[in-house]
């Protein structure tokens, strides 16, 4: 018997569930406030579907189910291959199929909250585990920009209040579009089929700076000119450079007009965010890793503390996959619950205390006829709001009432035989 | 690519989630206030774990994650097992090797509350999925028998809770012990080795009937005066036996005294149960699948509704298996959420609505550069307490409004162009 979790898992001890209810708490209130709807898909999906998704290199980190029974002696004997379930890597995949097989069963547009645990065979190391819990909000059925700022909006009002109550300060939202990206990959050359791997390189600049892009797209045997050209187009963007003038080097309705005025109200949400500390800026740079987007893309990060903290973007295209005939608008924000738990365990916040905690310590030579009248005090104090814990007493009382002290019981009341 | 689930899992709709997230808030909101702590435990486990634990027809039932790259192709050559880790089957397992793998970290005693679903590979049915939420409260490292009160008690107040909500009527809590059932089996001559099996025969008492129990005693070669002896005892016992006078058919000191007085102060719950819709009977058929149980054992049914509703026990020699040397007290009560969701939705339950519910609808005509308006006006409306969705309005607006009408919408505000 192990009694080390498996490689890469872990155990969430109750002191640091506390920071995780907090969190879950503010998500699901202001997302369900703002008319998002829980849902819910299994955590086994269909392997064929996790396989060819544009999921990157996601897709290479699947956790696979064995068949089971006569299925995989077949398999076995058959030298096929003995899996074709396996543990879901994202939450956009399972949604997209969710979509397509309840379609007659849900009103459209529809806006889910969908919070659950994936799995990754990454590597592990610190703050990186093989299960993790993702929280997507997803607007489904809609193609105007509305959904896009919708999203963004609830977000940012979620990650705004976390700010708010750690003392952590403003909060940057990345903007940027997957048809300008093909735009200025097509400008400065490339074919469409080359785009994609281009897009994957430049997504990288954050790490490797657009030297470092330029490199690995020659050494991937592009042109000189070609990957100049499409160099250049970031060099000249640099900080704070207008959609408009970004777009203008690509050539007159290189991008359609319509996209541009959608980003334009996206970038004007600033002025409508509750939280004076979010700003909207347009990065001709951000990629996102996934191929599955089809318009605006973006991401959101707290300042001061590098990689982003959610992010999403539209995909119209995916869900049409499953469905097997017509596309259906979709567009997403993922929150990256846990490196805001990470932020937030950096910074050293611990969530305000919202109720009295008592503890009524029984001590072992109180007779167990006297249990139940205890148990009935207990439900008396509680008639009061407080949280109150009947426990036994333990022979090192004086440590108990530490320990208790540090999950913020305040009030102790120590019962012994009379 | 499939849009069905994977062969018996399912999609939960969002109509669906309201009535699981109302059982959720009464457990954690019940539970915690009572001082259980959420914890965590991961989804994978050591598959060694989970194949000893007398987890009985569970074990048959597990899941197994495939090995991965040079592991998987070093057991395939040498035709070894293709898996080390499986999907959880249950809580209690996993909550066992998490007791023992923190031991340094956490203070006992211990009152866990773990929330979180589990896979079997079951055959599938209706209302039977092979994954499936599973409740469970625990109370580790506490010897008297404080613990079952505290559980049952906490328990019964979340299913009375739910039960007045619904309408539903009264609960009955099913109490026995597990060494009084091991004392029947050796009065009746059965030896120590054998009771395991006896017990899984006397199980399923309520599904055959002490005669298909007697037959199955038969039919597994045990002899005639041992079987007949063993079910006479719960021929007389028939209905509200007192635990005194089942066990004086087992002779002077067969049971102890102490266990006696154990579960008189668990039957003495009876009467400080807010619920007055409550009882607590013995019942000495009771016996519970899982062979892990040491002392009380228990299982509560909602009136006319015959299988349980929850279950539960004390399994003091489980953790020392995983902490390989000092057994450590454990008692806990799952409770049986899927379950619970069949009998509110057989009964047509719908939980109340708490909060106003307006939909702005904004029609495809609006301007984009109007949309941020929209979404502060959204905002305005919030302040006031309503939840509020900013959604596209469809074409067939009046469908839409009647779909959101099912939903618990009550105000709907149409934003056109003008």
């Amino acid at each position: 018997m192990k009694k080390i979790p498996v490689r890469g898992m872990r155990d969430i001890l109750p002191t640091d569930m506390v920071l995780r209810q907090y969190l879950l708490d503010i998500v699901e209130r202001v997302a369900t406030g703002a008319g998002y709807q829980k849902i819910e898909t299994p955590a086994i999906e269909h392997l064929e579907n996790l396989s060819s998704n544009d999921g990157g290199e996601n897709e290479t980190l699947i956790f696979k189910v064995l068949k089971r029974g006569r299925s995989l002696e077949k398999a076995i004997d058959a030298g096929e291959s003995l899996a074709d379930s396996a543990l879901r890597y994202d939450l956009t995949v399972p949604l997209s199929r969710y979509i397509a097989a309840n379609a007659g069963s849900i009103s459209m547009p529809l806006k889910t909250l969908q919070i659950g645990p994936v799995w990754r065979a990454d590597a592990p190391q610190k703050g990186r585990f093989r299960q993790f819990l993702q929280c997507d909000m997803d607007v489904i059925g809609a193609s105007t920009v509305l959904a896009e700022m919708d999203i963004i909006k609830t977000t940012v009002e979620i990650l705004s209040k976390i700010c708010n109550d750690s003392g952590i300060s403003g909060l940057t939202v990345h903007l940027n579009d997957r048809r300008i990206l093909l735009a200025a990959a097509s400008y400065a050359g490339f074919s469409e089929e080359e785009s994609g791997g281009v897009l994957i390189s430049l997504d990288k600049n954050d790490k490797i700076g657009l030297e470092g892009v330029r490199k690995e797209l020659l050494d991937h045997g592009f042109g000189d000119e070609k990957v100049g050209k499409f160099i250049s187009l970031f060099e000249r963007a640099g900080e704070g450079i207008s959609i408009f003038d970004f777009c203008r080097q690509l050539g007159e309705g290189a991008v359609e007009g319509s996209v541009l005025e959608d980003l334009d109200a996206i970038m004007s949400l600033e002025d409508s965010l509750q939280s004076e500390n979010a700003s909207v800026i347009f990065d001709p740079t951000l990629v996102r890793g996934m191929g599955y987007y089809t318009g605006p893309i973006f991401e959101c990060t707290v300042d001061g503390f590098g990689s982003s903290v959610a992010g999403g973007g539209r995909y119209d295209k995916m869900i049409g996959k499953f469905s097997g005939n017509v596309d259906i608008a979709a567009c997403g924000f993922s929150i990256g619950f846990e490196r805001i738990i990470t932020i937030l365990g950096d910074v050293g916040f611990t969530p305000p205390n919202t109720q009295e905690r008592v503890a009524l310590l029984v001590d072992r030579k109180v007779p167990v006829e006297k249990y139940a009248q205890v148990l009935r005090d207990a439900d008396d104090l509680r008639a009061s709001g407080a949280l109150v814990s009947v426990l036994p007493m333990a022979k090192n009382t004086r440590h108990q009432v530490e320990l208790l002290e540090g999950s913020g019981y305040t009030r102790f009341e120590k019962i012994y035989a009379n």
